[in-house]
């Protein structure tokens, strides 16, 4: 797999944070932790001059970050309102941060915003190499054991990607922090920490033969 | 609380679903139950004719859709590009689904898209009323023990709401579907459950009191 460049997101007119400075980052290594330890972002791009927005499962080879979808879906046609840059979100909600008033009430969370113009790919092997890379996301190890791909379904797959460049990261991970006159109130304050695990899998119904079970996805 | 009014979402050229069409869904009640069951949505909006898209928690009375933001955040101004309307998906990841080709791999998931022109709300009994169903959404009961809102802080709080009415639902929640023919293909197969739950709660290391523990939301 190729190793990521440099360790510094471009920061530009787009990708600057604007509002919560204070918890904002363009370092590069922290932005793919957050994408690879997510499944799913929100793609969002214009059609005609209106937004849209969808969510879609990613993955990442290096600097770039790859989706995919039906070859007829909005989300891999590239820009449809020319030169638009997609603007993607991938987020992890990680708490409900409580405190004193409802004003400093906050969430923890883990969040990247890229921009780019999507690279459509188009040869047969490279998308058959990053299908496998997706699925090792998903389930490591588990490529080899299925059915193989078809040239049908390669086709019928679109897949795009763009370089993690111009991007920003905002992230909390804190306690409250409240007004300096309110730290005496009398009420509960502190964090409400969400977790995601998997549960128990659940085979499919028309299956009675026993084959292992699959690994799961390293991080979420 | 005034109750939401009739049955079905308004499928339009914008709402109406392109791909996937079986997964599909146009009853409001489903789309009410999911965007009372998730705690984050992603609001797409564009300026200058880029699209931007941005995280963010939401809440909801009746028939209408709210989210508020410091209130000279780009998502609480309005459609910037008139007469723009936002785009705002809200989606829940409920497990992954391992099929016997990569192909037929997929996610179960509840996923709503709404459109609308937000409205800005800046009565302030209104503003502060709808801060405590926000703060009721994320801890039931908790708003009457907290420290009261002041004047500065509804006035540095922008809120906006759109009305569920353009809106749209797609979910999935069962086994791989896969080809006919790859039924017996000898590897396992079925849903891999994505859960959530509140870990165990983190009190404020600047509290040395013991107060009553918050009730965690009702639905996640």
């Amino acid at each position: 797999m190729s190793q990521p460049s440099h360790s510094t997101l471009e920061k530009t007119a787009l990708s600057q944070v604007k509002r919560g400075q204070k918890r904002a980052s363009y370092d590069k290594t922290t932005a793919l932790d957050i994408i690879d330890a997510a499944l799913m972002c929100h793609v969002a791009q214009t059609k005609n001059g209106q937004a849209f927005v969808t969510p879609t499962c990613h993955w990442r080879e290096g600097d770039y970050f790859y989706w995919h979808a039906h070859s007829k879906a909005r989300n891999v046609q590239g820009p449809i309102d020319e030169p638009e840059k997609v603007c993607i979100n991938i987020s992890l909600l990680d708490g409900l941060v409580l405190a004193r008033s409802a004003m400093h009430h906050s969430v923890n969370y883990r969040s990247v915003t890229l921009f780019g113009v999507p690279e459509l790919i188009e040869d047969k092997a490279e998308k058959v190499r990053q299908f496998k890379i997706f699925l090792d996301k998903v389930s490591p190890g588990r490529w080899e054991q299925l059915r193989p791909v078809n040239d049908t379904e390669i086709k019928a797959t679109g897949l795009v990607r763009i370089k993690i460049a111009e991007a920003s990261v905002k992230f909390r991970a804190e306690p409250p922090v409240d007004d300096e006159e309110d730290y005496s109130w009398p009420v509960w304050a502190g964090v409400m920490p969400l977790e995601r695990t998997w549960g128990e899998n659940q085979q499919d119904p028309r299956q009675e033969e026993h084959y292992p079970e699959p690994t799961p996805p390293k991080a979420f």
